[in-house]
């Protein structure tokens, strides 16, 4: 297993290490933990080398099945996590956790409790676990995210499993990035439910009550549902959200969880979903590249001083915002 | 007084309506508050005219004071605003408020109470208040906000007062549009002070501690002092950000605060602080202009057909998005 603590946070004040890129791609694919560690600080850095480590890594990815775990702190996501895991190393797939969640055990925030019980796949060659960094912005790792998946997956990873703090928006960027989004819930929870639901139902492909050993899981599971329902009607062969109720803790419903998730795969699959949503996800990440180096460019512009002398124009009220803009635009083309 | 009720809300479905530009300018200009009250919403709704508007706009800018105003719920905002109001209508000002803030009462979400005390600038023809819609997404508002400031500056407000609510990164927000950066706190909110005091010690130019005839306020403002002082060394000229103390629902301390703003006011003049921010702000503006246009542009390009092939690309492993990035750039460029 790759801890994430046996790579040091690294500042970005750092000088940058030479790295062989084809080497380290190399061992990453013989399934080194270390070269998969420092491939995931590369990204996590924005490393130089970054843009060689994605060219080498482009034509081993694609192949992975990517599943998001969301929920609200308490809900039991890293217990979750842990099991699932075990269901899918029984099954013989290869799995990577990428936990970008400042609330996860994984990414160091919590109980050693917690991390202790990960440690059940400590000794596993088959699983790489690691945090993403929370020190960077979230914007940081809107970007790293998906290129730390393209390690795991160029690693060898069957299932890459990604888990997130389901607050504001990152139920929403979950489902950009995974092809199986599942949303966990507890009982008791009930207000959070109501609070969330717009954003959870539309992200969910399967839900989860967790902890449905405690009173109100019923409740909770059928409020779900009863939600799932009041939504836009669907057609023959849409899919239909399941509610699976487990015990994480105890593993009790974890394998009914797994066939929820392999039923979602198959679904997409079948239906072309798979390959629309990888598109639609690539176009996202391309898009944010470009824009991030056109943004890169505009500060090129006479180093900068373009964006000044127009922004000077636009203090003056010689130039509205917008046609400076265009200027800017024109220049960039030019 | 232009009250924000009096503009329906309006749906992005509905179909846009024929504006004469120079005509709802002359008329924003010459006082009319129906004028400016369509011409924020023209901002709000982002109207195909928004671009006319704003070039119309630009020779009557950049003339007036703009003051952020922020402050966690509960500190006093729209009761400072009120009394602040007062004070430069006093001093013959005319004044222009925007409450981009869903805890505020000008924005329609709290107490009738609070909204009847600003009653006392309804019938003053030199007072424009209107609120932000906060139904659009934050990053709606960050483009809006601007071009809403530019409205009333061209209506002849002499001082534009921008309330909003001090959470997550909305202080940085403000203290990217405003001259003068007002922070309100309250005693008695420790711990808010303490998670906030990063970013708030940053974008504040004037500390204000309402409540002031509560327990705790000389610690409070004690704290806020310490705080600041703890800070970079100041040099020689640096500004020193005052705190004052104030009860707002009684009008105490009021003429201090706006007597603060003012020496800041002059500050800014005085050492071309003033002209510097005011560009940096509209570097801001035009840079994001640019950027929306050119995220237009892409998918302009084919019908966003391009950006669907090169991500496809990216699916099958055939390029990675960096690369696919940059064919898209080139193609912009082209």
């Amino acid at each position: 297993v790759l801890d994430a603590e046996a790579e040091p946070p690294s500042g970005a004040s750092r000088r940058w290490q030479q790295v062989d890129v084809p080497a380290l791609v190399g061992q990453a694919r013989g399934g080194s933990p270390r070269a998969v560690g420092r491939l995931v600080s590369l990204v996590e850095d924005a490393h130089p080398a970054l843009r060689e480590v994605m060219a080498a890594l482009a034509p081993h990815t694609g192949r992975a099945a990517v599943l998001g775990l969301t929920g609200a702190p308490g809900v039991g996501k890293s217990t979750t996590t842990t099991a699932l895991v075990g269901a899918l190393r029984r099954d013989g797939r290869r799995v990577g956790v990428l936990a970008v969640d400042p609330t996860s055990p994984f990414s160091g925030g919590a109980l050693l409790g917690d991390r202790v019980r990960m440690q059940e796949h400590a000794t596993d060659p088959g699983v790489f676990i690691r945090s993403m960094a929370t020190r960077g912005h979230l914007g940081g790792l809107a970007r790293a995210t998906p290129q730390a998946v393209r390690v795991l997956e160029a690693a060898g990873c069957d299932v890459v499993l990604v888990e997130t703090v389901g607050v504001g928006q990152s139920e929403v960027e979950v489902a950009a990035l995974a092809d199986t989004t599942v949303v966990l819930l507890a009982p008791g929870m009930g207000d959070g439910i109501q609070a969330a639901k717009a954003g959870i139902l539309e992200v969910g492909d399967v839900f989860v009550v967790n902890k449905a050993d405690r009173e109100g899981a019923d409740a909770t599971a059928r409020d779900i549902s009863q939600m799932l329902g009041l939504g836009a009607p669907r057609r023959p062969g849409d899919w239909r959200p399941p509610v699976v109720k487990t015990v994480a803790a105890t593993g009790a419903g974890i394998d009914e969880l797994a066939q929820a998730i392999a039923r979602h795969q198959d679904w997409l699959r079948s239906t072309g979903q798979l390959e629309h949503r990888r598109a639609r996800r690539a176009a996202g990440e391309v898009e944010a590249l470009a824009l991030a180096a056109l943004r890169g460019r505009i500060g090129d512009l006479d180093g900068g001083g373009r964006l000044d002398e127009l922004a000077c124009e636009v203090v003056a009220g010689r130039l509205d915002p917008y046609a400076a803009a265009d200027r800017l635009v024109a220049d960039l083309g030019g």
